[in-house]
């Protein structure tokens, strides 16, 4: 959080880790949503809204039929029924389809079971009351009403929706362009972590450029280059001596935050190079994974107009036994749901995604707690749809 | 669920519905998933697992460094501390990145603070037992372990773990190619419907092509074609003169079931074309949307090796007030998440799709109830992902 220099912690570690809220507020404070832009709507699936969108007139605009049948004055059905069916010349009785407007004078749509067709016109079976098969102006939504907030993340049903109202485009968020640089040579994980990173901005609504890997100098410029909106720098992080991507970071811009008191993930850092921030992500693919979604995944999520918190869900459960953490540590444990009970997988010294992979989601242990006891309720983060995985 | 032909209903009315979970045990007796491809790691978010992943040796295959650090034997280290160190000379303390196999003869790692460079070696200044610093042979994950279960949905940090696994493909259900017919002339929603859909079925991992509108022979024909593995035909299902749909179904092959006992979308109905499945949606387009989600979603869902129920989460809450329902169908009700209790938005009689962007999910009443009371515990399908909606 300090514009001096921060040091080279190569071989001496770290002299003190930023606490994970901080480092929450330092993105917050260094990210807000794009520009806004119209896209087509058959396009527009998963992006967020802009602005609220509001009806500009009732929906519908004016009574209408609300099933296929017959439109009728209703007092004209009055007395009708299976056994005194009431004649009414084809004049006053017009077959009509749902959605079409109601002719004038008729009050009612006879639905096609209470109509039969004679040579004279139509007989009507049922009594109806006024207002009865039509869909009254406005019913859908009054004028004014907010339909769609700004910020929303379009379902396929809001395009139709958008449709509905006859609009071609729709204004959302510009997609954050996020440039992912693999730091440093080949090492097991740079690769996976790449693959990882770009299917996971894509999931929050950036579109990836990857890169490298890149040495000091490499990795330097490319920090320096124009045209991303964030840049997410992966591996190199830690204390070896070839732990050159804070250097490069310094050398480029700001290393604003190295080392977050989190696990696993303690060695991410944050910066600037001119105004666009950077996320420096451990290269162990575990870590890396934990450190995307509590930190740079929020960048990613901010810039582009969506809720900034972690698109998962959240459930709140008992712990089948005890989930050891050490204090000091914002601590990831990964967990499955089993019989209703919270199952630790792999605590956070557990490398690696197999435990990922293997978990339903994970439990957040605060710093400042040593864990959790055996049935302790606890908020589950759900990797999983949780319809699917309870 | 018969093989004579079904009455025309137009003009007449439906002589009985079938009930929506006779129509669902239809689509599954008639749909399975698809055969499995190969297909490259990096675009393989989103896709359906064809088989269960187990990893083939431990995970690590070797203990290795869990950390940077220098690479020693515990017992060397014993009595060591801040005021006592103790040189090892270099060829018994080899400094190590994480990720690295440990040197043969040593069984910790020394963290980077607890060791100090001198002219001699390197100073211990801590003591350590032995695998303090280790990441175990098969501590991830053992041998034969079940890393991914067959149908699951690829997660960004699946596709991570795969890359670490060195994989360059995996074996992913083939995405059916659902082809989405609009039926009849222009009307009001149609339009909306392809829009909405095409999004639907990709987001339940399906290929849409759209086509149409079709008038009744050109519908048939469209019906017959090959190349498809699911046809959605939409509008023209209901009582009107031009409710071409079921009758254009049961001329290229069989309609099996016309009319749902299910509101909104009661006109949808189901059949073959040879072995392919087909779905009628209404026009309506909030009656489009249910009985997608409800009908024609299952169908996509199936033949792509997903989860057959809906991809909503659910959350059991308490009713703000009276539900009402008509028994006989199953009803959709459109509700809100308001201060921890389910607010009504629109009952099944509200048409359009106004009603479902302002909702957070719906409560499903069952055929046979009146629907519920206030404060009556419910399950809510949420549209909206429960972490941003509750």
């Amino acid at each position: 959080m300090t514009e001096t220099r921060l040091p080279d912690v190569r071989g001496r570690g770290f002299p003190s880790r930023t606490a994970l809220a901080d480092a929450m507020r330092w993105l917050d404070a260094h990210t807000a949503p794009l520009p806004a832009e119209a896209v087509p709507i058959a396009g527009a699936a998963g992006r967020a809204t802009s602005a609220a969108l509001t009806a500009a007139t009732d929906l519908p605009p004016a009574d209408r039929a609300a099933r296929d049948g017959v439109a009728v004055t209703a007092e004209a059905t009055l007395g009708a029924g299976g056994y005194n069916p009431i004649l009414l010349p084809s004049d006053q009785a017009t077959p009509i389809s749902a959605g079409e407007p109601l002719p004038p004078g008729t009050d009612a749509v006879l639905p096609v079971e209470a109509a039969q067709l004679s040579p004279l016109g139509i007989e009507v079976l049922d009594a109806l009351p006024a207002g009865s098969g039509v869909e009254r102006r406005g019913e859908q939504a009054r004028a004014g009403t907010v339909l769609l907030p700004a910020g929303r993340i379009l379902r396929p049903q809001d395009l139709g929706l958008l449709a509905t109202l006859d609009l071609d485009t729709v204004s959302v968020v510009r997609r954050p362009a996020v440039r992912i640089l693999l730091a440093g040579g080949p090492r097991q994980g740079d690769e996976a972590d790449a693959v990882m990173l770009a299917a996971l901005v894509e999931r929050d609504g950036g579109l990836p450029e990857r890169r490298g890997p890149l040495d000091r100098e490499a990795l330097a410029a490319a920090l320096a280059e124009p045209a991303a909106d964030l840049v997410l720098v992966c591996g190199r992080t830690g204390l070896g001596a070839d732990d050159i991507a804070p250097l490069a970071l310094a050398d480029a811009g700001t290393l604003a935050v190295h080392g977050v008191a989190l696990r696993p993930g303690d060695s991410a850092g944050l910066g600037l190079v001119g105004p666009v921030p950077v996320v420096l992500l451990p290269g162990e693919p575990g870590a890396c994974a934990v450190a995307y979604d509590l930190l740079a995944g929020r960048a990613v999520r901010r810039l582009g107009g969506r809720p900034a918190d972690m698109p998962y869900a959240t459930v709140r459960l008992r712990t089948a036994r005890k989930l050891v953490s050490e204090i000091g540590f914002a601590e990831v444990y990964r967990v499955r749901i089993e019989g209703g009970a919270v199952e630790p997988v792999a605590s956070a010294a557990v490398a690696g995604l197999a435990a990922v992979a293997r978990a339903d989601g994970f439990v957040l242990i605060p710093a400042e707690s040593e864990g959790l006891p055996a049935g302790a309720e606890v908020t589950v983060t759900m990797y999983e749809d949780p319809a699917h995985a309870l």
